[in-house]
Formats: structure tokens, sequence, C-alpha cells
């Protein structure tokens, strides 16, 4: 089945997900033609591997407290109602530093379903 | 002055800015090649009047309470943590039903500064 994804001016929570957060999962929640939004939920000492991709993205820390590393050397905390963006193909990686979820906004060079 | 943009990997604050939002200016926080984030804010019963971009845009209540009209039959109302968006060029305006922030990202087809 195919998940849910929103549709254009339908309302959707971006809150805290607080008590519920540990029987959560990461969810795409909107795709449209250039742009998908997930929420990317790590539990305490959860790792998110060094990874890229094409496009900016911008990401939002909505709860917890995450350390975000951009390449080798640059590593900062994200609490809740940090955000920040990143070039295309720049290398990062995030860890729980206490159970957290963050907002990813991810610029899409073209449609993320024309890629299969 | 050019005002500051974020440059990649620096942490921008999008907290509710409570008392100080009557204060406070709507701000472009940055611009990536195609991205441009901006924090619009709205004190009570003003109005974003009906108006439409070229590329497709989220926004998502920081705080406050926003009626938010989609063309002229779609009114819902955004609170904190709602988040939606919209195709590029459909008509959208906004009006404060309490005193609020809005945090609008918007997917520009082309960089924002060749615009001029």
């Amino acid at each position: 089945m195919a998940l849910h994804h929103a549709e254009p001016g339908e309302i959707i929570s971006v809150r805290p997900l607080g008590e519920k957060l540990g029987d959560s999962k990461s969810t795409t929640l909107l795709r449209s033609e250039h742009l998908q939004v997930f929420r990317v939920i790590l539990c305490k000492d959860e790792v998110f591997s060094d990874h890229a991709v094409p496009g900016e993205i911008t990401v939002q820390c909505l709860e917890g407290l995450i350390e975000f590393h951009i390449g080798d050397d640059n590593v900062q905390q994200l609490a809740a109602g940090d955000l920040l963006y990143l070039n295309g193909e720049q290398p990062h990686a995030l860890k729980a530093l206490a159970d957290a979820s963050v907002l990813v906004t991810i610029y899409h060079p073209r449609h993320p379903d024309a890629n299969s």
C-alpha cells in the first residue's frame, strides 16, 4: 500500500512527538514536484551515518538534541528550533544525544519519482 | 548594507519569538541556489494579501494563529506546528487571528538573485 503523502493545502503536524517518539518511525510527509519533506526519528545514541543528497536541504530540529556533523571537522548541536541548510552533495551525519525528531526539506533537481 | 543570510551549516533560530514578536520584522533567513527561507511576522488582524510565487512552497506556523486562504474557497487555520505546501502559482493569502510568525520555504526554479 502506498503511504499517504499530503496534498497541496493539506495540513500536516510537525509538532514534537514527545512521549510517542519511541513508537514512531521516520516518515515522508510530502512530495511535491521539487520538494520532499520528511521527519527523521532518532532515539538517543542512534546515528544517521554520513551521506549526501544531490539537492540543497534544510534541517530543522523539532525536539531533542542532535550532534550534527558536516564533513570531517564541523560538529554542532541542534536543539528544538534550530535550523540549518546544506548545499547539494555536502556530506553530513546525525547522532541523537537525546531522543529527537528532525524535519528535513530536500530540493530535488527533478521529481523524486523520476529516479527509478 | 546587505542583510546577513545564513551560510551553509550555520545554525539559525526558528523558535517562537513570543513577547519579541511585536518588535520584529519579516526576514529572509537564507538563500541557497534554489531555496529561500524566511520568517513572516503578522500581528493580530494583519493581512498578507492574495499572491502567488512561481515555485512550490512550504508554510509552517511557528506561533500564533493564521487564517490561511487558498484561492477563493479554501480557508483553514494554522496553529504552531502546522505545515502545508502549495504548488507553484497557487494563489494564497494569510490573516493573523493572533500575533503570529510563519516559516516559509520557497523553491526557486532559478537562483533568486538572477531575477533582477
